[in-house]
């Protein structure tokens, strides 16, 4: 069984909501791979830079046990480019754990597979989740079937718990 | 009547699509004012600064023939305080001209009045647009009644056109 999870980001993605899941996501011992639209180096909200392992195009949803989507704007970036969302999809509709915080989720309304799901995000994209079909919570984390949400950067420990009780040993 | 138009635009303002519809708006012998959040100096996405004339607090939407969106990132930002969308309702509430660019629909949706509207805007937002109620068109404007929208900086001239068109002598 895969022991990978991809995380899908872009330019302006917030960058402790992308470094600190990574770790607690390691700590699991499973290992993370950046995909990114392109392929290119990511440059983050706050000016930090990231590289990326593979473009949206090379990866394989398959070879991987979950996926992260971190916020920040990146989330609208990968809204530019449908591969972005059909890559996502195969993580919903087989039931792989989806790990998303802050804006992250308003990117997985273009998957068109939230209605029914419980879910958080940054309030700005309440009403787009809500649009979506999914049932919003003020909550700082949400566990809802595979798919595990989180607020803001001040819920990271929460979410990080989260995500380490999804990926068994 | 009034002569004056708003323009709520907030912080990552796509800055071209403040300047060139305001000039559009002045050359119809109409003035602009610009309101944001809180107030204070606007930084743009591509790091132009602004002043801003009001807050939204103290704006009063009755003051206004009109309303201008502008994309970038402001309207996500826009959607941090609810005070914002019930600023923009008056406008379609009262069938006042509301134009709006790129990113700038996405914050409409929060408004609950798109319903049933024609519109236009990049595309990254499409799915909000339409899960919101709208009817999405890839057209460079879509003029729906007094909603005027546009899709991105390159579609400027066309927007600029019918925002004159709109705004009566």
């Amino acid at each position: 069984m895969s022991k990978k999870v991809a995380v899908l980001m872009a330019d302006y993605v917030e960058e402790i909501e992308y470094t600190s899941p990574k770790e607690a996501i390691e700590a699991k011992g499973y290992t993370t791979e950046v995909i990114s639209p392109d392929g290119k180096e990511i440059s983050g909200k706050n000016g930090e830079k990231f590289t990326a392992d593979k473009s949206v195009e090379d990866a394989k949803a398959d070879d991987y046990a979950a996926i992260l989507i971190p916020g920040g704007f990146s989330p609208d970036v990968l809204r530019g480019n449908p591969k972005n969302a059909e890559f996502a999809k195969h993580f919903l509709e087989n039931k792989k754990a989806t790990f998303s915080i802050c804006h992250g989720p308003q990117f997985l309304v273009d998957t068109d597979l939230l209605r029914g799901y419980d879910i958080t995000s940054v309030a700005n994209v309440k009403k787009d989740l809500e649009n979506a079909g999914a049932i919003y919570h003020d909550e700082s984390v949400i566990v809802s079937d595979n798919l595990i949400t989180s607020r803001t950067p001040k819920d990271l420990e929460d979410f990080n718990n989260a995500i380490q009780e999804a990926l068994t040993e």
